[in-house]
């Protein structure tokens, strides 16, 4: 199972996941500023990983200003600290992971006594995304194991996933490909369709990849033909992750998920979203609130550098939509299967 | 508005529809097995455009044999004929235009005398394949004008198509884009959305440089940001063409189109199908009789050359998918806007 990232003493690798699955690229950060730029640029992507990621490279930051003022106070660090939260805050807007890594992070904060010295406080704030990280792994387990009770058919499945929701977008196994992962593991799966997912890829370069390494057999089609191949019974059901989940069931994830959706309802096929209970953001009442981030026009007219596109064509790029609850069959968390009306 | 094809006196030129919009690169053919190429490999692609193609296809090759054998009896062609019909039936499967163009062949021989001279009957295939050629463009315009009898709306049209369906799908003009047009002319549009649709991204390369060229506004999306922009009411109809119409209005058609008729109904947007009567093909009782094209996997695995996948992925290509007649508000023909239940 190939790792997005690995985090040692003060330095954080990504694989830089733009360039797979034809180049494996690390990419290096030792400071805050790197590893938000990374996130930003989706060196790292999916909302976990983005989480972790998070975390490590608050990790990195204060390993580095440990190193050159280890006796410094707290109270002396607090507003540098601030800032830090609130650059990587800044990353990215959509996905919740990011704020509950972030959170976490105040917390620790706010339970220390404000003369400890920064090189203890550094030990602390390592630790504290190493155990993000294990518990992101051990939760993507047990999703993968709650897939198992999701679907109790008793023919091997025919699974359609969207994005990627593997070990590339969480600290490990995935969440909806956790399910599918646990299902092969149980010899339960029969093929994972997989959506390509333009604009970014992420099915064709990154899912494919995964799947590919783990020899899970899957067959890649473009997302326009998700509508045809469950008219041609081809789908038992679809499984996808979420970026934030509105406490009202209503789930934003990566854009195209929506449309997924749509079409399970209209062809009777459940249609199970995957992510830890994190995801669940109780303080949004529902999708209306979640705010959905819109990327360059650049990613959609050019593939890898290749403009595919008239130059200066207006664009439309959101990078997510909003499913509503009412669409989704079962919502697979780490704890239980969930089934509607959701109330989070 | 730019042409998809020019023929003088034996000679075919085509625009390589693979390398716009980057690249005007032009293909003359004076052989039928040089346009049956053109046409399998994509240089020229449309329906309507194929129809016209294979036509003239025909002609250059009748015109290269003439200029050989100029006194050769048809009596002594029938057999060569035969096999040129044959040939070129076999290029792609799913359009019906093709046959179409290539059943006027067939009847132009049927109405000829065995001991006509073969530089003769020559030149009734060029004045036929010209007519045809006409025949189209006459018959987008009004495909056009009936598309304003359509959208009766009193606010301009924000329009979401698919594929292309313009002046390089067809003699020009288009059917679809032809819809569009005239809607563009009344000062009736607002916004065409425009599909990229994947694989062979015409909408983002074709229809973008056809709007782009026309100073018609468009907006960019990827083929699954659809349902998205529906559920924001950014949509108030989608038109599509047409492959072949079944006698009972199935309809096949770009692949993607069924997820659209299928979206629309949820949102309930009209959804309507611009073709030319040619497309109906009334021995074809319904949709399951279409025989749907599967193409290569590289379509998919590459992007203008470029690969986007693991090599060696298995893929499910199909170039095509059938939308069921109860999903299409409206066939738009040169003769009428028809509504359902549809019996041809």
């Amino acid at each position: 199972m190939f790792r997005a990232m690995s985090y040692s003493q003060g330095f954080l690798s990504l694989i830089d996941q733009r360039a797979l699955p034809h180049k494996e690229l690390w990419i290096k950060s030792r400071c805050l500023e790197d590893v938000a730029k990374a996130i930003e640029d989706m060196v790292v992507r999916g909302a976990p990983a983005i989480g972790c990621a998070a975390a490590f490279g608050i990790a990195c930051q204060v390993h580095a200003d440990a190193a050159s003022t280890p006796d410094l106070k707290l109270c002396s660090y607090q507003e540098t600290w601030n800032q830090y939260l609130t650059r990587m805050a800044a990353t990215r807007p959509t996905a919740v992971n990011l704020f509950y890594a972030i959170k976490h992070m105040r917390d620790l904060w706010s339970s220390q006594s404000m003369d400890r010295p920064l090189n203890q406080f550094a030990l602390d704030v390592e630790s504290k995304a190493l155990a993000l990280e294990a518990d992101d792994l051990k939760t993507c387990q047990a999703i993968g194991s709650h897939g198992l009770e999701f679907w109790k058919g008793q023919k091997k499945a025919r699974v359609l996933t969207h994005c990627n929701t593997g070990s590339l977008a969480t600290a490990g196994y995935g969440t909806a490909l956790g399910v599918i992962r646990s299902l092969h593991k149980a010899g339960r799966l029969e093929m994972v369709l997989v959506d390509e997912t333009r604009p970014y890829l992420q099915g064709a370069r990154l899912t494919a990849f995964e799947l590919e390494q783990d020899g899970i057999p899957y067959t890649l089609i473009s997302d326009n033909m998700a509508a045809y191949a469950m008219q041609k019974s081809m789908v038992d059901f679809v499984v996808v992750g979420a970026d934030r989940i509105a406490a009202n069931g209503d789930t934003a994830n990566k854009i195209g998920t929506y449309n997924l959706a749509v079409l399970c309802q209209y062809h009777n096929i459940p249609f199970a979203v995957a992510a830890p209970k994190a995801t669940i953001d109780v303080h949004c009442p529902d999708g209306a609130r979640i705010p959905v981030e819109q990327r360059p026009s650049k990613e959609l007219l050019e593939v890898q550098g290749v403009a595919i596109a008239p130059t200066g064509s207006q664009v439309w790029n959101p990078s997510f939509d909003v499913t509503p609850a009412h669409l989704i069959s079962a919502i697979i968390t780490e704890e239980t299967v969930c089934r509607g009306p959701y109330a989070f």
